[in-house]
């Protein structure tokens, strides 16, 4: 008999493991893969994370607190107050990286059978802590001709009922790089204030906007701080998506105080990356400028590569390092797949992450694809070319 | 409304955490605290493992693979087999601690509403993994007359049905230090294979073992290949609690699979802990055999100790580093209160673990405490006088 449990056969593989092979294998034939797929920023951790973690210097590798350290906490509670969110050390909760926030979250508010909203395209793994945990996730497709704005809340309204507990949003946005304007943040807080909702905020692509106005976090939202849980990282921040440190940010202290028994239970976060998160704290402004300045040529070099190769449109992503685009194609992963499989162009190709794994309403973004803008810039105009020549050659396009 | 979910107000809390501040608040009136509470080893991590640590040579702290890197699972596969746990790379998962390993082996194998078999006293943190799953525990309560050694097959029998999928064994045994004998083992193999049941077995303690007879793994069990997960860390084998390196390790190609798409969920577990765990597969045997000394010189000390105190009895623990003991006392979890509360001899008192959070059954262990042998010998020596003294002067204090 199986011993595999119902939810574990429900489980959504990585919407990129299929090809993760078919990688291998090209590269095994001499063939250069450009992974436009990944979420792993390349650019360095700052020094002072990467000094803390060589002046670490004890005999004794041993285990946190539970909520995590009380000076990272406290270090923490003055980064947020940049953003306008106005927390205590004790209304942070340190976590094993966001996706740990997002799991502690789920458990700690919602029971199975329980409702939650979010916009599709989304970020899969989110299904990933849902499915498990028995919570129902409904989804609000946005369009890729809007730029995969904010629905209006009629739609939203639409699937609000008596199991609806919570909205997700992840903002800005993987896998669109839309990013929610103070207009629609203002629409998000009426609808949570209006239905008493729960809202989950995904912010750890905060420091990754590239608009002139000021960021909106929920957690500087007024009149529904009992009702917002902010779900953050360091992984992208600084670059430190290894060292598997996130938070948990609430000023609900009912919720606060659930998180900190689930996180009793695996005992503690890690200690080496708490150390080295904490000294990130104090990272240069000019280390996020430099970023700043990385992303945005890269986001342009894509976006305009991408809009001029015939049939292809993407959006202009205003944050994080991701956009969706829509392809000449039958199927995406399909020609995801055959890019890998069976062809090269001067020895080179590219890995790029089927939209469909991002969607739960089947057949929807079945012509779209997540491309990171992750590659240096030379590497992304090459990376643009060998999309151009697959297009051409792909006996599967299709023409509006 | 609350926003805490009913899985998340049934979540246990710690057996210690109502006693922390009580302990906080003894340390500030300048009383010293032993604490006999807590399972982190203070003997220091191995060199090879901080020299890796201190090696580490990069610029940017990205993610690794979802299951863990390769390298670290090839001699994790080396290691195994010294314990005649015959297993390859591809049958080991890297997880975030020991803890993840438990979490992800119940979520890929029980649904909600299964039932999973362990004995009592257990450890609690079991609960909080159990509970936020769905998942029902049921348990046969070992005795401490008998040193809480293996209950007969028709104690398990009797609480086997057709929604029973698992047995979990914790050996050597966190909290009581027991250790199961070859005819143990083979008497829970043979029960395995009848009813067809799903063996997890914990054995983060598997170095901690003070008998002359060789450890037995579930993993080195024959005929019950595809139904042994192991549950692994090198939190307590290499003292490295903070790193937060477990395994999950299982001949289950099915599980094996499923296990991989929770840990894509996550994306990766932590990289700077693979490296320190990587290393530390090195350790050298006199490093083990420094500690065994350490161990043994320290139980024999506790279990004397513990044993001339009148009323109190303690077992010999065979494995791991704690002891279940009974007390003279009319509550524990009152007499461990008082203790910080309202009790200090020669500015001194000691911080113990009632048992009643180690067992589901009421009442269970009332007059018990679990004591970790993870101080030093001087300071052991020390905390059991203040105990004595204690139990002198506990005005709840009941003769047998």
């Amino acid at each position: 008999m199986s011993k595999v449990s119902m939810r574990g056969q429900e489980m959504p593989e990585s919407p990129i493991s299929k090809l993760v092979p078919l990688a291998a294998a090209a590269k095994e034939r001499g063939t250069k893969v450009y992974h436009l797929n990944i979420g792993q920023p390349d650019l360095p951790t700052p020094q002072v994370g990467l000094d803390a973690l060589k002046n670490i210097d004890r005999t004794l590798l041993e285990y946190s607190t539970p909520e995590g350290y009380l000076s990272y906490r406290k270090k923490l509670a003055g980064y947020y107050k940049k953003y306008d969110i106005n927390v205590e050390p004790d209304d942070i909760v340190i976590t094993c990286g966001g996706s740990e926030a997002v799991q502690i979250a789920f458990m700690a508010c919602l029971d199975p059978g329980d409702e939650i909203i979010l916009t599709e395209p989304l970020y899969a793994n989110y299904l990933g802590f849902a499915i498990p945990a028995g919570i129902k996730v409904r989804t609000i497709t946005t369009k890729i001709e809007d730029g995969f704005a904010l629905p209006a809340v009629e739609k939203f309204e639409e699937l609000i009922n008596e199991k609806t507990k919570a909205i997700l949003i992840c903002n800005p946005n993987n896998p669109t790089g839309s990013l929610y304007t103070p207009e629609e943040m203002d629409q998000i807080r009426d609808m949570v204030k209006k239905h008493d909702l729960l809202l989950f905020s995904d912010e750890v692509y905060r420091e990754f906007v590239y608009t002139e106005n000021p960021y909106i976090s929920a957690g500087s939202l007024e009149g529904i701080e009992q009702n917002v849980v902010i779900l953050d990282s360091v992984s992208k921040r600084y670059s430190e998506c290894g060292v598997r440190i996130g938070a948990l940010v609430t000023r609900n202290k009912e919720i606060r105080d659930t998180a900190i028994k689930f996180c009793q239970a695996r005992v503690s976060p890690p200690l080496v990356g708490q150390i080295v998160a904490e000294a990130s704290v104090d990272t240069p402004d000019e280390y996020f400028r430099e970023v700043y300045d990385e992303y945005v040529e890269r986001r342009n070099c894509l976006i305009s590569g991408l809009n001029d190769i015939p049939g292809v449109f993407s959006p202009t992503p205003m944050g994080a390092f991701y956009t969706v685009a829509k392809l000449p194609v039958d199927d995406a992963d399909k020609f995801c797949s055959w890019c890998l499989s069976s062809f090269s162009y001067e020895g080179q190709t590219v890995m790029m992450a089927p939209a469909s794994g991002f969607y739960i309403t089947p057949g929807a973004g079945r012509n779209q694809v997540r491309i990171a803008y992750v590659l240096k810039k030379e590497d992304m105009e090459r990376a643009i070319i060998v999309l151009r020549k697959a297009l051409e050659a792909y006996p599967g396009r299709v023409e509006e």
